[in-house]
């Protein structure tokens, strides 16, 4: 049950140090009725709490409160304490305290056109098989944490430094050079991406066209003009536009997802990651790398990056929630030294910090070798599913259709005929319980390409092929 | 060892969805060595990763590497494997990729002047005495979650369903109608104010004078005009003078920290808290209460707050990492229901969402009672502690020396005789190991109190002892 709360008065003499009398609380009670600040009916609090508050003897504040009764100022009910007595306030304000006008907060933005309904066979969803996720093991390793070290009473802003130590020896390892001073751990890459776009200067920045709606939203709210570069996974990209496009839009900073692309799927050759970069140096503009993808392909720990053939400049992003736990929520960004303390600056502001028991348990889930031994796990699987989805596609697709071929990780994208209406054939496979994404969110205009993600890392191969039996179905009918 | 990582190349027909040929590989590969984009040297993919990622049969890949062999464009090595020859890119583009520009980021905020040293007896730290933290319940409590109901694979944005229910009963029973519905869990109280900055759609807010630096710097980040209402801990508060500041500034929103205000330690009365709320309804201005400190003072269950007489349009904040663990970053921020999904989607922008195993543990560390355990023995260490810091201020301070009297809880506010030079007085506590704060950076100008924050629940009795002895001997001099 709710009760009211006790009312708080100062004593004005306490309010300089002074050990309050009688008559002080006498006339702070007084003034207070009297002035009509304190309803009728308000319950007073009871006089031992009132004597700690003031650091009074017992006595001093039952005088008060009998003296109180007296006048007729409050009432004492068996059991229940002290209440101002309704009289003394009728003169006064209303009882009802003014109801402040509400917050004015900015409608919550449409993200997704239609999300999918509980139980749907989720065909797009970039997350992984939770059957596939190693949570005994990383179970294990926050027993192991909460023994020994225990759990730390603070944090280190930037990152618990034993984890920024494992993270980095795992970049060298992936040709990148980085040491623990340069990362700095967020919650989730989410959080890396905003981080720096709270220290970032520039207002002007571009991204492939299309990109994943919840950056690009980021972006926008923190007022950056955002252009996108055409990406068509079907082909390599198109350097000569995307060097016409950047000099129009002139933007300082160019957000890549350099492997499994969200959400067309496609990673860059070596040859496209040095030309984004000779393009970065001849028209100045900076590059912010998102890695999420890369190391959920076989072989993939020397596959290139931005950041390990353009050097320190480039800020690098990557996130080991979803290949671990989407729920574990650990990011970190690498930047240069002198530039850390700006994003660690603007961490605080976000998040004062991250939760440094979860980052000493993945710590230890690194050191142990046990990310090592998922990946690789992962990887088959996730190997195994990509020849699944694609032969189930060259099976079962009609003429007309295209996918790519990304030789395994999670996603590739699928493309159909132009004639195939997409918000019929999402409404009738939804009406099958087969949730298709609207990809349109995701670019800057007309969508130049007429499909969607496909996910083979989400659901169990047996409704993986489910559900492609019944899309290439909807297809044929449309 | 950092190795080279391996090149990636596309082969086009891929792209498509074809199965490439040793052709299209031979192509594929004389085209980009051919236009200069793979620099001599570069490592080639080994024959098995090439083939899985391109899905091709063993032969086909190893006839492609042999004939382009032959053709002097690759060299082989024993055990190292295949490589782009050097004469191979001589005429095209330099060896070394570009160096992409520094990106642009704002310097880091100089916050605090001074911080504390290590192993400097920090008086004004708003912390708790570590000693005095939960740290074995909430490892009990933790390891039982990895039992069961074990790690959540996915999340809830909004926040862990029996963490909100739990935190609802609680507020229910300190005379606040709250539902599970209408709260937002978040990283710590410092995300709870960045999103309800990231929702607002007004520009201008007010916060007391002084404040706590980093909400300030955070609203200010958010490019709100912030504006200050003098708050004087040894007075009521001057209503007369806000209200002609807030007829002057027109905020569109007024943040207060009810309890143990930060630096001040002040508390608002009931009467106080009424007269807010009439101002709001007045001046139309709607009101974030951050309640970080109320429940660290005994018997504080019935302390009134904004949102308890204010009503349901008042934006409520708090957070459980003070009194648990600085270390666990959970918080809350408590609204209407119908403004609820604008500040979820702000989440989602800044995090996505918070950790939900911490969640779940704060949950069963909630229900099993060890939270009320915890503060009840919190609350009884800092009265006492509060006790001795009053009574030795009695005991030591000179004359001019004025400080509060909260009645227990964290913190009480010092200030000195104008005579004695701040500045120096720190820099003499500081040799003497002690660090006390630079108050001024919480004042929005000249500041018009001169002292400092005064925290009994860091230190631990008689380190607090023995900081207070040195002060009360460098005023002495000063």
């Amino acid at each position: 049950m709710t009760r009211a709360p006790y009312i708080s008065i100062h004593v004005p003499s306490a309010l300089n140090g002074q050990r309050p009398t009688t008559k002080d609380v006498i006339a702070a009670f007084v003034h207070e009725i009297g002035a009509g600040r304190l309803p009728g009916g308000s319950r007073l609090p009871p006089v031992r709490v009132l004597e700690r508050q003031l650091g009074l003897s017992k006595n001093t504040v039952q005088i008060a409160y009998e003296e109180l009764v007296a006048r007729g100022l409050i009432v004492t009910r068996e059991r229940d304490g002290a209440f101002v007595a309704s009289r003394a306030a009728a003169h006064g304000l209303p009882l009802a305290v003014s109801e402040p006008p509400v917050p004015q907060l900015r409608p919550s933005p449409l993200l997704f056109a239609s999300p999918p309904a509980e139980g749907m066979l989720r065909l797009s969803a970039v997350f992984i098989d939770p059957s596939l996720l190693p949570k005994e093991r990383f179970s294990d390793c926050m027993r192991s944490v909460l023994r020994s070290p225990g759990l730390a009473p603070f944090y280190d802003a930037q990152g618990y430094l034993p984890l920024r130590q494992a993270i980095a020896r795992r970049l060298e390892l992936r040709g990148m050079d980085v040491r623990p001073e340069n990362i700095v751990v967020t919650v989730g890459s989410q959080q890396a991406l905003d981080i720096v776009c709270r220290a970032l200067e520039v207002r002007r920045m571009a991204t492939e066209d299309p990109v994943y709606p919840h950056a690009r939203l980021l972006f926008e709210s923190h007022a950056l003009a955002v252009s996108g570069l055409p990406l068509d996974p079907f082909s390599p990209i198109d350097l000569d536009l995307w060097e016409s496009r950047l000099r129009a839009h002139r933007p300082g900073l160019f957000y890549a997802i350099t492997s499994f692309q969200n959400p067309t799927g496609y990673s860059y050759t070596t040859g496209e990651i040095q030309s984004v970069c000779e393009l970065a140096a001849r028209h100045q503009f900076a590059l912010l790398e998102d890695d999420w993808g890369s190391d959920m392909l076989s072989d993939s720990e020397y596959r290139p990056s931005l950041r390990a053939l353009g050097g320190e400049n480039v800020l690098y992003v990557n996130s080991f929630t979803k290949k671990i736990l989407p729920a574990l929520r650990i990011g970190f960004i690498v930047a240069r030294a002198d530039q850390v303390p700006s994003l660690v600056a603007a961490k605080r502001l976000s998040t004062l910090a991250s939760a440094p028991l979860m980052e000493a348990a993945l710590e230890e889930f690194l050191s142990r070798g046990y990310y090592d031994t998922h990946l690789a796990e992962l990887q088959r699987e996730l190997d195994a599913r990509y020849e699944l989805c694609v032969a189930s596609l060259r099976e079962l697709m009609p003429a007309g259709v295209r996918w790519t071929t990304p030789g395994g990780g999670p996603t590739l994208w699928l493309d159909l005929p132009r004639a195939v209406d997409l918000t019929a054939l999402r409404a009738r496979m939804a009406e099958r319980r087969v949730h298709i994404e609207d990809a349109s969110f995701a670019f800057y205009g007309a969508p130049h390409l007429h499909g969607f993600r496909v996910s083979y890392a989400f659901l169990a191969p047996g409704d993986l092929r489910r559900a492609l039996e019944m899309l290439s179905e909807e297809i044929r009918r449309s």
